[in-house]
């Protein structure tokens, strides 16, 4: 259970070409339930610029590999609140998925930072791990989820499991969800929201989760629930 | 159908406190839509600074009215790419809900925007209007949907039609979305995803639709799909 006497501190970890719903349906559901509970959240990337989904831009600069070439003009910008290096203390670790989690030269900040904090062993962790997507991959790369069970986005399962870290990872194609430990993982972009309230489930009770799903008006599948793994011959 | 000559133009309005999912479930949508269509975007708001969802402070300000007591230190923030005054032209309006939408004064700028943009009748308006949430009393209190069938948030239904313009309209109680001419208008927060799937369907079909939503592995509900009215007791 969470500390009682002080805000449960989020960490949300920033990359360029991350996807969009893979943090706002997850932080959604923490921004209601912050009106209830004390919370904190810090939004970090590797530096201050707005972050962007854009698949045509990294940091500032036109890229070939994954780019929209239907649609030059498509993107949203997100504020970081923190620098990896001034990153404020926290209590839950939280890293989405998307395109550019491919693109290992754009996220090795994030990687770099996250083996720095992760220390040598699960004691060291903060007190939650939470991956949406192929925010997985990245916690792959640090080498640090050796001999867990994870789960990642379907459509993206197979690469996943070929990203540098992954073959110690003991990889669960059907789940909407996967917890082992302090790590917990969902399964694409929206199953992240799913994983998040069956985290607020587990931090408060089945009561407090299902108001914030009602007030999200959230159609929730539960964690062994996973048409995805069928549609995409994952078995 | 759309005009196959030019990408499709969506102006998303923001304003202090609105729901971050109810923009990225739908625009999650749209940016996956755009890998395939030709489409742009355009993030509105009054200025160009940094637009948040903490309920603490609007336009720099600390406010009491509707704040988060539990958790000063919870938000995030996304940069428009325009101001109102300099927006692009646009063949979409979409048009997100939030505990902001209560701040009259904080959502004049918008209200007052789309009021002009909108026109004198419904030939006037761009292609499509598209209101996620409580969206729909600021659309309201333009005064411009008067006879037209829309839809809204469950929890604040009765609040939404107690607006300013908002008597005018024909509230329907139970849709995940209602559809009237140029009008789209959902339920709440996540009803914006399944509309923006349905509009997509709408535009492009069913297999197009479908392809969107397995990539974002999102548990659709169906346009009369609404098990929060009965939740909310209105029938």
């Amino acid at each position: 259970m969470v500390n009682p006497t002080g805000p449960l501190r989020i960490a949300a970890v920033l990359f360029p070409q991350f996807t969009s719903l893979d943090v706002f349906g997850p932080l959604g559901a923490m921004n209601s339930l912050s009106l209830r509970f004390p919370m904190s959240i810090s939004v970090l990337s590797h530096n201050m610029d707005p972050v962007s989904i854009d698949r045509n831009i990294i940091n500032g600069v036109s890229v070939g590999d994954r780019a929209n070439t239907a649609s030059p003009y498509f993107t949203e910008y997100v504020l970081p609140t923190h620098t990896f290096d001034n990153a404020p203390d926290f209590d839950v670790l939280f890293v989405p998925g998307g395109s550019g989690t491919r693109n290992n030269t754009a996220t090795q900040p994030a990687v770099d930072w996250m083996t720095r904090v992760l220390g040598d062993s699960e004691e060291d962790w903060p007190q939650y791990v939470l991956s949406v997507c192929t925010g997985a991959a990245l916690l792959a790369r640090t080498g640090k989820f050796g001999g867990k069970n994870a789960t990642t986005n379907k459509a993206s399962f197979n690469w996943v499991r070929s990203v540098q870290g992954a073959q110690e990872i003991n990889w669960i194609a059907r789940a909407r969800w996967v917890v082992d430990g302090k790590l917990w993982s969902s399964s694409g972009v929206s199953a992240g929201t799913d994983m998040t309230l069956g985290w607020i489930e587990h931090l408060h009770g089945r009561n407090q989760s299902e108001t914030m799903r009602v007030m999200m008006e959230w159609n929730k599948l539960e964690q062994e629930d996973d048409p995805f793994a069928d549609y995409y011959g994952l078995t």
